[in-house]
């Protein structure tokens, strides 16, 4: 061990936003990196389809990469990796869940799995100069876990994604016993999820959702359509429970839900009874009351299998009065919207929708403030970095550990980028590397930057008007046009009137270059833009974007 | 009274949405319009600004309609006014404070407020075949009624926005045994306010906003900045009494704020002592703890001073460490993305900002369950039509009724433009009517229709490219071009391959059709779209707008 070795960690990821997890854990020229995520676009990133970490740093430092590490099959902790695996050839260790739905993505992203090594709560492997172990923690996805790093200044522990579920459906509880016995032997850094930081008291156990099904499936005289996320394997193994004990078959709607039950089962990690899953196509051979549907589409997603049969725009399946809708999983924030309008359409179909927070068919994945201070005082950390959550929440979570006894200065809320540098006793923010988003559009990978979005900002408020004019450059007179072409700024078919006068308007600015051989284009074009500008906005109140667009012979 | 005269009830608006709320009432060839609103676009209307109910049915029958009523100020009940005066001339009736908002707002559109008519609660005027009257009621905005109108068939009551507040700010309780005296003479037809038709027991007072501020108050040692609806004249009252106390200065930030704060004391719905308010430009003059300042954004809208001081770029005022930002409101579904980054954003500031619903500083304006059971059991109608509010608060509002005794099938859940039909005795839905939304996009109502919004999504998903080539029309050859333009598509500078290659099938499309004079340009363009979004799509993952022009000499 070198004496000035410094431990340093790097969130690319996961801090201040929610999705795209990604922490970097540099030794010495040792790098480990844990989870390598995505986030969904924001509404002000039109056309993009997903965001992924900007990695510089990392193909920066491409040869020190010793393994990927991850916690848990959700895309916002493994969705980035295609990306990263392009660049970087290293070894992607995770529990075989994990690396069952990364196969998948990586298969659509026509990128090698031959790196995928499985790893299972206990295990521990030696990476370079790290020794990274494994623990078991409750999630809402089967298989997650969380990760220790012992170097040779202290230990690290990721939570991962978690929260303390007693009695979990598949009766494996978080390994408490892991995290008291890293605490009693010291730890040196603690990141932990802040997802629910803002909330008081313990989240409630998966389980209880059980009761609440019953209740449904007791009741319900028609089919059950039951939606929620496809990777919540507990949840879905819960509803196929009830389906059996009240003697319902299940069919599957949508393809990720397909995928995920397929992978789930394939692996052991859900129980199909044999001759409960039907085809879609099979629905109609059995009594309403005996049928349950399990599909995607829990948040209002319009192309998602739920969205669909609310719209009655679904290739294979009609619903209809007396089928109970159960919508067990709560709108991510900024789905609201969507979510309520679908709830509305089915009620407005005349089916029964089971949707309130009160309803008990829902519960969180993560723990809340009661669970966050029991894993603090678990593993007693000398500093804590709170991670995976917006600024407010890594606000509250440092609150809490103040509260619990970690001084002020020991808790770092930091951005992405930042690095915090460790030695074994003190540890301080040490600069920033690069760190950002990464626009996914289509097959382009960080081609889409600030200039298009903002062209796609404009173009989607007031549209486009092309001006196009042939000139004769020698002479600068009009040979043909200016003709006039726009789409998204008014109805054109109504509109021949102030298309008539927009031509007038540009051919009086041509007139005052006639005459004159042009040299260039520049001056001729802004003229056009503004004065067809100002008369569109003072007809139209409307900031079309305007493109003139000059040919010459 | 003609014994085959029927009552119709007619929603144009505030059914199955939130916003827009406008309900006609027609007896024989007598109309009254309750409320004219307006909504706020939802994330999928591009480029709109506002959303007006299509009024088609009453342009229809403009000579029939004897006046406007309105209920409140708030937009979503008097912001599509403008657009009914344009083309109807006809008496408004509204509280004082209430058309002191409407005159601001049709001067903006310069249309004449010489029709304005103040009424009170107790009023009651004769219009045509009506007696309309008027009852207090509590909500977020002073002055705020709610409706009947007394036909020859029976009694109408249209709540308005309501909620039971015993103990208000102004100390003036909804008029309850006007309620009462109504149900006692017998009411046909309630239409009640369902905005919280899901939310169980009562909504709390508007007074307990004030313990919590106080204790704001006086625990904050810098200075204040209080966000909410600028048309919650109580709240601001409740702050201003604060601040007063406190010994604290009061600065008024955004326009709305400026506005509504300066006709309500005008009128006399809020007592400011002299002295009190100053100008943002003197709020460096007093020591920081002598300082309030109301503002704008408290839906995080990026434009609004909040956001502005969020993100350190507003003209007049930066915010710094040891300052507190109270947000007095919640977000209204859609906009918690927003707010959440505003927060997030001051707390990267280091400011100190409360915002949660359990801190007790923002109560809401509508009833809960318990307070639209208690209205329904004093006026105790035959028929209920719940209204405003999403499908499922109505449907909910609905089964409160029959809890409390109300027969299933005299509940009418509708949607805009349903014509719901009563006689004395009977009520039965009767048809449509044309309803619906209508844009309002700069100075254009209604000219942006589904084609505008269609193409709109398009450019703001993948952009634009344009082809434009100059073709000698007989002999169909390329005489200049072709030259390609694209916005929001990729960053053109780092394209250059693909945009030549782009030309060069363009140029081969145009091949097949040279050496021919060409008589149509439909199959050429049709062409050319073809070729090219085959050969993008295949190339970006990306479907821009594709659209050729072609000039010819």
């Amino acid at each position: 061990m070198n004496k000035n070795e410094k431990l340093l960690i790097i969130p690319l990821g996961g801090l201040g936003e929610i999705g795209k997890n990604m922490t970097v854990f540099r030794y010495g020229d040792d790098i480990i990196i844990v989870d390598s995520g995505l986030a969904f676009p924001e509404e002000d990133m039109l056309g993009i389809d997903l965001v992924i970490p900007d990695m510089s740093y990392l193909f920066d430092n491409k040869d020190k990469i010793k393994a990927v590490v991850l916690t848990h099959g959700h895309e916002d902790h493994i969705g980035s990796l295609f990306y990263l695996l392009r660049q970087v050839d290293v070894p992607v260790y995770g529990s075989r869940l994990t690396l069952g739905l990364v196969e998948g993505r990586l298969k659509e992203y026509a990128v090698s799995d031959r790196n995928l090594i499985p790893v299972g709560p206990g295990d521990a492997i030696t990476l370079g100069q790290f020794e990274v172990g494994f623990i078991r923690v409750n999630h809402s996805i089967a298989d997650a876990l969380a990760v220790y790093l012992k170097t040779p200044l202290g230990t690290v522990v990721h939570t991962g994604d978690f929260k303390l579920d007693q009695t979990p459906v598949d009766g494996q509880i978080i390994d408490i016993h892991k995290f008291a016995e890293l605490g009693n032997q010291g730890v040196l850094v603690l990141l932990s999820d802040s997802t629910n930081a803002e909330r008081e008291g313990y989240t409630k156990s998966e389980r209880t959702v059980s009761e609440a099904l019953d209740e449904h499936f007791s009741s319900a005289k028609g089919r059950i359509i039951l939606t929620t996320f496809a990777s919540n394997v507990s949840r879905l193994q819960q509803a196929i429970n009830s389906a059996c004990e009240y003697g319902r078959k299940v069919a599957l709607l949508g393809r990720s839900m397909v995928t995920v039950i397929t992978k789930a089962t394939e692996l052991g990690y859900m129980t199909i009874p044999e001759g409960v899953l039907i085809g879609v196509d099979e629905i109609g051979r059995y009594p309403e009351n005996q049928i349950l549907i399990l599909t995607t589409g829990s948040q209002g997603e319009p192309m998602a299998a739920l969205s669909r049969l609310a719209s009655r725009s679904h290739r294979s399946l009609e619903l209809a009065p007396g089928d109970t809708v159960l919508i067990a999983a709560n709108p991510i924030p900024g789905n609201e919207r969507s979510v309520g309008r679908t709830i509305d359409a089915l009620l407005r179909l005349g089916i029964h929708v089971v949707y309130e927070r009160s309803s008990g068919i829902h519960v969180s994945g993560h723990g809340s403030q009661e669970e966050l201070k029991l894993i603090l005082n678990l593993v007693r950390p000398k500093f804590l970095i709170p991670v995976h959550g917006e600024h407010r929440m890594l606000k509250q979570h440092g609150k809490l550990a103040t509260e619990i006894g970690i001084p002020k200065e020991n808790v770092f809320i930091g951005e992405n980028g930042h690095v915090f540098e460790f030695t074994a006793e003190t540890g301080r923010f040490a600069g920033k590397v690069t760190a950002g988003k990464i626009f996914v559009d289509g097959l382009g990978v960080g081609d889409v930057g600030n200039i298009v979005i903002r062209d796609r900002r404009q173009l989607s408020k007031d549209g486009v008007l092309i001006v196009v004019v042939t000139l004769d450059k020698a002479r600068g007179c009009i040979l043909d046009g200016p003709d006039i072409v726009s789409r998204g700024f008014v109805y054109v078919r109504d509109s021949d009137a102030l298309i008539d006068e927009s031509r007038k308007i540009v051919k009086s600015v041509l007139e005052r270059f006639e005459n004159q051989p042009i040299t260039e284009w520049a001056p001729l074009k802004a003229g056009i833009r503004e004065a067809l500008g100002k008369y569109l906005f003072a007809k139209t109140g409307r900031r079309p974007m305007i493109l003139p667009i000059i040919m010459d012979l």
